[in-house]
């Protein structure tokens, strides 16, 4: 289970009182797929059995049929930057006689020409592409965040009638929701909370927080960022890419959150606790070290 | 709430009785972006907020920082092949002076000039790539497919530990679990599977069932149908384009297979019912008409 589960500090708040403890983390890294020589596509996966992953994503691409139409699949033989194989690239060959796919198919979104790919190489992409410091100031109260799902909860209409859509709101400071969108797909429903609040001119998002209906991926935590949004809250759990991401970026990250208990895995100055949280355990910038 | 939830007829499976009915799903349809009149990717979305949908992306893509960066956003003005607007292609166009994104980053999935990309695009698409005839002949019954969640719940042993990871499974005709797989995405635990079995070689998975711990969306359903795996069981909700291209590429789909009932959208001929389970409705090949 080496690199499928990584543990990380965790603040947990409940009804009754506040504890630290360490939390199992779901792994998320990027995995940088190379064919013929030439970067393919960078997907977000849990590391392990990488090799059978290619196969089923290009035959799920239709670009191979069978194991005789891959020649070559293996990780990147060189190192990374710090002198280290971070197997997060695979280098793959197409039989001969397969068609390789156009360049118009290739879904590149980070070029490196090293071996190196990893999680620190997705975060400082979103860090470069951020446009606003998130609100170090912002304080909100733990039962506000804690509300916020339910506050979703009352937007989704499709999901009463479906259980098949993800929700995602844009809440104010005050615990009035901005924004609710439903969709199939969870990223596509952030979109839309984000593009509304674009288009009304309301970017950066600094005085809100963002919750989501689902698991906090780093795709999701890279939305906020580039949105300025400083507080991240998901009824589900957070990756491991993602709370790193939350900590480099300074975005306060709430998972689980429901009803009278959520987990902090990062930032969580920004959470204030009720008098019967243990005020003793006060919040610091950093849950570790 | 027009497109956004879908009514289809659905065979109930129940401890105590069968029934059909009508359930109501949310509605899946692709989204074409062209950018600067070139296509830049086709997502799949729960249609409505598209404008929002596509300003909050570019966003999350780097490329936009403000409604000012972008200079028209509309929906393409002429019609498809069969004369009807879907609304299912966006034009876009930036300000001067934002940079379009290179080549590299462009991430084209389906190609048409006519305004007119909708879910048939789509699936025939899948149908067009499928190598395999998925097996008509194949029986299974119905307490099989409702046991496939627990028998893959046995094997998420990163899910226990962290609730943040998806799994998929691939269950013999007998029930045997074939391969077990655990992912932060639910399509990559399902490339594992099917990767794992190309390299095992065998394929066609014409005698396996594929169980998905999540919603089955159109991008799991196409994964089987390329696979020829002819039974999909999915723990949660279908989406409509889910269960469009099962019923045309011939896939059983199976939602909320818990326990003791499941739903199913498509093909219920391949499911044998317990004697229990009201002989007189026998599946046929077509839910509805």
């Amino acid at each position: 289970m080496g690199r499928v589960t990584r543990n990380l500090p965790v603040l947990r708040i409940g009804p009754e009182r506040t504890t630290r403890r360490s939390d199992s983390l779901a792994v998320e890294e990027p995995l940088e797929i190379r064919l013929n020589g030439e970067s393919f596509l960078v997907t977000m996966r849990t590391p392990g059995d990488d090799i059978d992953l290619v196969h089923g994503l290009l035959a799920s691409e239709g670009l191979i049929r069978g194991v005789q139409d891959v020649s070559l699949a293996r990780y990147c033989a060189g190192a990374g930057p710090d002198g280290l194989n971070t197997y997060n690239v695979l280098d793959v060959s197409l039989a001969a006689g397969v068609a390789a796919p156009s360049a118009a198919r290739r879904r590149q979104v980070v070029t490196t020409s090293a071996c190196g790919i990893c999680g620190t190489t997705s975060i400082d992409q979103v860090l470069q592409d951020a446009p606003y410091v998130l609100d170090p100031a912002v304080r909100v109260p733990s039962e506000l965040i804690m509300a916020a799902p339910d506050l979703l909860r009352a937007h989704q209409k499709a999901f009463e009638k479906t259980g098949g859509v993800h929700a995602a709101g844009l809440l104010n400071l005050d615990g009035t929701m901005l924004c609710a969108r439903e969709d199939v797909g969870r990223h596509n429903a952030v979109d839309k909370v984000i593009g509304w609040a674009m288009r009304e001119k309301r970017l950066p998002l600094s005085r809100s927080i963002l919750v989501v209906s689902s698991r906090a991926s780093f795709e999701l935590a890279q939305k906020a960022v580039l949105a300025g949004i400083p507080i991240l809250a998901a009824v589900s759990a957070p990756s491991t890419l993602a709370v790193d991401l939350a900590i480099e970026a300074g975005l306060t990250l709430a998972g689980f959150v429901r009803g009278q208990t959520m987990n902090i895995y990062a930032h969580p100055e920004r959470v204030v606790l009720a008098a019967r949280e243990s005020p003793e355990e006060l919040p610091q910038s950093r849950l570790s070290g």
